[in-house]
């Protein structure tokens, strides 16, 4: 059956203490970014092609040379252990069992290492997201030490120089718990972990050097000509995304950032860095998607693959790893359903199944 | 007078068991091309022609040699049956006596012999859907019984690979009984008579030597890449549909599909099928038609005549036959009055009368 | 004091019998239209001028040689009687008084020559609307009187060859006395003086030589074609109009077809008809103009004078005479004050002050 | 804390007597353009660079020669004591506290002179708006005694040749007590310090001689004809501004007249006025600006600084001096996170962070 992502958040809601639920779900400002991110994929009418063999239908992909069976990735979030105690192990097991790539967040609560070890297990791929640091010396311990426990790839976070003001904090904010800073430890100054404020173009390189050639992305792009840059920059591609919502308000929403971003990088000159997909730059795309329908249009406008966020949260909350691999595999479910409706027998099908037009 | 087709599903809302009036109601995923089909008319404004010689409308049309007194026709609906007791076998004589063309479904709940004598006897006209099944043999001889009983052309349905799946369903499914099975009888493997999912235009050319050569319309095209594919594999013409709003979520709703696919028809390469109306391939539309309007919009945009589904189901709940004649000849009367406020004597001074931009 | 339209209606709906409110404040169909015409215009921002002098604004016009002291004008309107003893007379006088043009209906309630004189006591203009009858002797008579009465044009009506089917008819019908039909007295066949369904371009030059040579202008034009048609036919201008919403549902909002109305008789051809205003056909139009921003926009869009119906009615169901007069004065009023605003000292400033791009 | 504007328009609707609200918060006609003022920034979607270094964000300009803080200013209002018995000293002394520009109205119910000391010891900068009145003597005078009093420049408001027709207006109408018009004192006649309506570009000259050079700033220009007029007759440059939704109703929001203005302006001819910031003339806005990305949003579409009205007179109900500081502050303070989060370190690197598309 097709997970009901709206049911499964009001589970969660029921169960999650407030402020908790509330860090998870909040935006920034007022909000405007955080609703038309939802809205903007219903906008978007599908083109579906007819008398094509669905008889079976394939949602598998290869991202640098690695197999999975779903383009329906887990996006970088924190402190998974606020929602449930197995916290990103469990999360990334998961999604290790239903094929999908899985990205843990440098604010994780459970051990780089043993998030690594948990999705080594199922063979399944994990890649690590970073914050660059105000120390780097800590940012680059950490990057090597996620490189070491397996990480295939980095995803450098680019939206997030300073941190975005959430509407709903009311002093009363969710204090986490100094054991859920597992991956840094004691520090001599607590700033040395915040978000550093100077991150270019060239950190791209810097990382890239850390992980010894794997790939690395830049989340946090809405724009072409950043996309662009990024590649220029040694970027093996990008992730559109405006962080959920919870950065800069009225931000585009990146059903509509999307398609200008692929073809920024479809149409631009040779990347310097490693060959995505199809030879090409990879470019994702998060914020929203909460329906197969959803992850057909995005892939339609060009999406290599698809993040989800807070519904693999209300799932883990709801039902731990079990309810995470249901998320995945449902939301998988409904994708082919969608593919098999629209004539696409795999995602090589899939793009130009949108409609151009923005309609409502 | 214009029939309130809003009214009369109201009235049949109150008559039928819930879960049969959820089954014809409903349609898939979160429903929104299901309701943005009805919304999409109304956006489209007209515009009339004034100081036309209107003292006499003629709504009638000619359909490869067969005279329609109406282009209001009756879209294949599946178990009419569940509706009212005499099911297809009613609707097809209404509509034969309202002088329009009746469509009968591969799903018919009466005999498919019946309905073709009920048809016959006062000298109407029908087509017969096709939904090819697993059981190619099957669907061959249920084919040939639909010509041998007098079916004129046939209709075949490509947005169904696999079935849809409709939110309003909860486990408590409707369960059609065995009896209605009528045209298939005890099979081996019920499975026989699922949809395929693998027919392809090469199916065009098999049905339409099946057929005999009658006309072989594709039922469900939204593009018009793969209108014109349809047409150079041997369509007739094409039936642009969402299937409304029962199979792919988020399709694009119809009459925002229509202009284009009828464009591509009219400005492609001579189709290699059989002549439709006017010497080119012919365009049909259904989804979301309630009122004459809606009819007259359709016309105007490109449409040769338009099909309606619920509002027929709706009628034969509510009034059995004479119900459906009502509504046929109600929407008749609408369309020829609107016709006369437009300034359009026939149907060929129908296309242009819609204003081209998307208002609301 | 600006007129509050909004709540003289109000007034008028408490005062008058609920299926004479009906009557008139009723539109066709599902009354799209009728809701449109009202919203479209506040859908058209101003864009005023500033620093110009407008120490005094003059609102007055010259129509073929006629001096009204405003463009806002009175449309026709049937029975008035229906909402006040005095019907059309008083309309007309108030409509004099206040420099005002008024329209009088074919349907009129008072005799044609009590109208001509109470319009020629204060020194007013009128125009005689035309409804082209079955009886076209019957219809030559009445226009014949219009003119010796003092009529200084015809208006053609050309969007009524049937009457709209009203939404809010319940069998109830609004029953005209029959001492409402004053001009055309006892008939053999009432039939006759239902309007003909056969007119056509051609019959702009037959009421032009009824009329002897005074401007005849075609009311419910809403497309660029059918109003360059009308031109080339002998008319002196068109009226942009949908008839209030009562006669073709969903016909598009008179606030949009204006501007490409009167962009065609700009660029056309020569016109063959009497010189307009400007040496140019004659652009009007009505329907949902309900504040001076609204005249003011429709000004601006090229409209060389705006028409007012339903809210007349309630004037005179509210006020008689004096109603009538503080209605037209204060939309003038109105007008004058955004003239202002717009820096805009007479009507010759008003053309390009309204957004070009259509906004919510 | 990012200020809520909302949540303090709420208290000081509490604290002000409601005819006080009122004429500070209505607007003219049916308030469309109040309400599309505020709506039209909303939908202005913005287009966050990233990879930029903005570890220190730097909200400061220069002014033609004059320092600022920050692009927010404080718009000109009439008779602020009406909102605290400080009035427009406590608004100016607070905005030069937080290095914002503060324009004194011509209504102002303190002295210029006190105004004047008040905004000098903190070392601020403060210009004069001027309303040419029908004595343009007693014009002169006031601009000369502002000119003496430390103005920097002078800004001459446009739109209003008339007063706009408030909506909220009940007779029961604000009545200013006689002792705020502190600086006209008593006059032989009432009307002339009315406002002329027979204000032209040549006054544009007379302004610049009386103020013996310092800036003219022409305020409610919404077209870019006349912003070229503007600045070809002298001006500095413009503020485009629609009077707050308070003088035409239905004039174009500012968020939609701002870039084609700055367009223009950009483009034109070299102006014949002095050289703006950049060498340009420059384009100024105001109107529905409620929060840091607005503040964003206009400088981004060309805008070099924002003024705020409404929201400064409920701070200082509220909070006086002080909060109007705070108020000023906070703006700043979320345009400064919003300029990180869109990666500007100044406000240099603003323009064409907004997206061009009008959506919602």
């Amino acid at each position: 059956m097709v997970p009901d992502i709206a049911q499964l958040e009001r589970r969660a809601r029921a169960l999650l203490p407030r402020e908790i639920y509330d860090f998870y779900a909040g935006g920034s400002g007022r909000e405007e970014t955080l609703r038309a991110n939802v809205k903007a994929w219903r906008r978007r009418w599908l083109l579906p092609h007819v008398l094509r063999d669905v008889s079976s239908v394939d949602t598998s992909l290869s991202l640098w040379g690695t197999a999975l069976r779903t383009p329906v990735a887990v996006a970088p979030t924190a402190f998974q252990r606020l929602a449930h105690p197995e916290g990103e192990v469990a999360t990334a097991a998961a999604a290790a069992q239903a094929g999908a790539l899985f990205v843990l967040s440098t604010r994780s609560s459970c051990r780089i290492e043993d998030v690594g070890a948990a999705v080594a297990e199922p063979g399944g791929t994990w890649w690590f997201q970073v914050y660059v640091m105000r120390d780097r010396g800590l940012t680059a311990a950490l990057v090597r030490r996620a490189v070491a426990a397996g990480a295939a790839a980095l995803v450098l976070t680019a939206d997030a120089p300073v941190i975005g003001r959430k509407r709903r904090d009311r002093g009363e904010d969710v204090v986490t718990p100094a054991e859920f800073f597992v991956n840094t430890g004691p520090l001599a100054d607590a700033g040395d972990a915040e978000q550093a404020a100077d991150v270019t173009f060239a950190d791209i390189g810097w990382l890239s050097s850390l992980g010894g050639g794997i790939p690395v992305l830049v989340k946090g792009v809405l724009r072409p000509d950043d996309a662009q840059a990024c590649v220029a920059a040694g970027a093996a591609g990008v992730i559109v995304s405006n962080h959920g919502g919870r950065q800069l308000d009225r931000a585009l929403p990146t059903a509509l950032a999307l398609a200008p971003v692929a073809g920024a990088l479809r149409d631009g000159a040779a990347p310097a860095g490693p060959a995505g997909p199809a030879g090409r730059s990879a470019v994702f795309v998060d914020g929203g998607v909460r329906a197969g329908e959803d992850v057909l249009a995005a892939l339609a406008a060009g999406a290599v693959a698809v993040f989800v966020g807070r519904p693999v949260l209300w799932a883990l909350a709801c039902g731990g790893a079990p309810g995470v691999r249901d998320l995945l595999t449902g939301l998988t479910g409904g994708l082919a359903h969608a593919m098999a409706l629209a004539g696409a027998a795999s995602l090589a099908d899939v793009p130009g199944l949108a409609y151009p037009g923005d309609t409502d």
